[in-house]
């Protein structure tokens, strides 16, 4: 086990600074509510997003991306052999890739289907508490889109996810765990409560570890320095706005945050801890 | 017949205030144009969205929901078994369901598929008066989505339409008007030109007319403060941004108000008037 | 050939009046990512936008708008018949049509398509230079959906599609380049490179073409006007947030600028050449 307990500003702001120069392409099949927010929040970032589902092109796509992300979030019979076809290709290309297990635990179906994407072995995973602990087979709280376990009882099922499937397991919330199959575990403390009331700030955050995975070997470190980056730009964007603010305003002004974050700010906003 | 004469300030409010506690889940199965900005108004409500059409967890999440709300905007054949799926789970369920008729009248096809949803009995209808006409069976002068009939000329159709199915019909356009199937008749004098202009507002009123009725178990009371409040959101947004404002930062500062918006600000801009 | 070398403001501005007065119906099948930006961009320039792709109801919208948009962003063979038909009920009611290949070159199923759908003769192609050197058949050096061709290196291209298929066709880039069948040819230098970090700005260019072809008999003078009048407001839009704005404030001042352009303005931004 490489333990790097040196995860800081430096580590992450080296990561974001590969996104803007290599401005890797993240070929997506997310949902269709976040689509437009994910793509600015790729942009944002320096990356570089197509979204694209047919099974006939995704192949094609996949091996031409630097990772792809799949995002069961509007699910579709229609679409999931994409998805499937998708995360095989990377795999087989040695390309990473991510899975966000949206709304986990609320319906049969969506459990039947990430059942079996989850085989497909993701590079990583990333949802709140409840939806980490549906996909690890657990009974979960689930109400809809939204968690309503707190993330520490998530833990031991990601830790059993990691272990089973050998991926990078994050679970979000008020703190953002991250935790690597060969037991690393990274908490991160930044972020605000108002992330929650824009649609889309989620499975950006699961766009942004597909474009640092795709510049940074360690997909260990590419999710920590991703939620890193994503947290620390939520948590200005809420000062800039200040207590008044809205969340028309909050959801442009983390686009504006993320696309003009410097090495200043994040040095003074951000909070990591490597716990193992 | 309970007539109830004193909807004002008072009851709106209380309503806004139990959709902020209560963050009812509102199942849409809405237009891929809207999605986004639809999700953004109900969270900026305080409610909870989540939007999912495969006709495979439709029942699921229709009874996991506090309201169901089908919009064929980008009517789709692949969907239509889910919407009808929706409507009847949550008519099974006892949960409120609201049908936005969008473009009723412009294709062969969607009046076809709107005369068998309207049939499985929504508990809301809201279109504009060109899609209520259409609905009802009257010609309309329908060009796209949008309206080109006063509103007045639709009257007779909602009610007519409230009648036959047993529903609530809501007539929006410079005045809203709302009618329920026992002749209560509500009209509000708010909203700002503007609103016409950013893409989905219209859509958000149907979706927060869902989130209204997940709370407020009279469904004409819960849609006319769901159209009073959106109504009141689109005036001070409008002046929030003068004369001068462009579209863009209108949309913006709709969630804005939406998501701060106080008593005391509803109190004085509400025009809300029981005519029957 | 019937030569205008005079475009200028006062024709742009000319074409813009005519947009707003006369509120076009634009049809567009475009694709997820961009439907909701496209709509505020056609709004905002005082067109009203439809976005509908069952193929049982095209035709009926075809006839009934002023313009069709085919953008094949998010390809999906199940939408591929109603692109068809859109195609072919346009040209078949002397409607003017515009196809936007985005992402040609990407994959091999996304050719094929592309290969068809020239050949049913949209009026207008609008694509960035690789997008246009695929369609044309040269290998194209492809990067997802981002040009990495040089602009000139695809006029060739853009001259034999637009002798070949006798449609106006615009190669986008810093400068944009309008080519005619008859050989006329303008060069249009607005624009700023925060453009390329809003998702659908390029989209939103082709729906705008859409738009001014619906009012403009002439499809090269509409093209033209069309693009100068999206890079004028992208011009004016990042002067107003200024050096240090981000990509969100972008975005909401694209729509500003967009919905309160003055003749003013254009005038004194504008640089257009008509080079043959």
């Amino acid at each position: 086990v490489n333990r790097n307990s040196t995860l800081n500003a430096d580590t992450v702001w080296s990561d974001c600074c590969a996104v803007r120069t290599q401005a890797p392409l993240v070929h997506s099949l997310t949902n269709l509510v976040v689509m437009a927010f994910n793509a600015n929040t790729l942009l944002a970032a320096g990356a570089s997003p197509i979204m694209a589902h047919a099974v006939e092109e995704v192949a094609d796509l996949a091996r031409l991306s630097g990772a792809v992300v799949v995002n069961i979030g509007t699910l579709d019979a229609h679409w999931v052999p994409a998805m499937q076809l998708a995360l095989d290709t990377a795999r087989a290309a040695g390309k990473p890739s991510v899975l966000d297990p949206v709304g986990a635990g609320a319906s049969a179906y969506r459990n039947q289907v990430l059942a079996d994407l989850i085989t497909r072995r993701p590079t990583l995973v990333r949802g709140n508490a409840s939806e980490i602990l549906s996909l690890a087979g657990h009974s979960a709280n689930t109400k809809g889109v939204d968690s309503t376990d707190p993330v520490e009882l998530a833990l031991a099922a990601a830790q059993s996810l990691a272990q089973r499937y050998g991926c990078v397991v994050c679970v979000s919330g008020p703190e953002d765990h991250v935790l690597a199959p060969d037991g690393r575990h990274a908490v991160l403390r930044n972020g605000h409560p108002l992330m929650t009331r824009v649609t889309g700030v989620g499975c950006s955050a699961s766009a942004l570890v597909g474009a640092f995975a795709a510049v940074q070997p360690d997909p260990w470190r590419a999710c920590v320095s991703a939620m890193a980056y994503w947290g620390v730009v939520g948590e200005i964007a809420a000062q800039r706005i200040g207590p008044d603010g809205g969340t028309g305003r909050y959801a442009s002004t983390l686009l504006d945050v993320a696309s003009t974050l410097s090495a200043t700010a994040l040095q003074q906003t951000l909070r990591v801890e490597v716990v193992a």
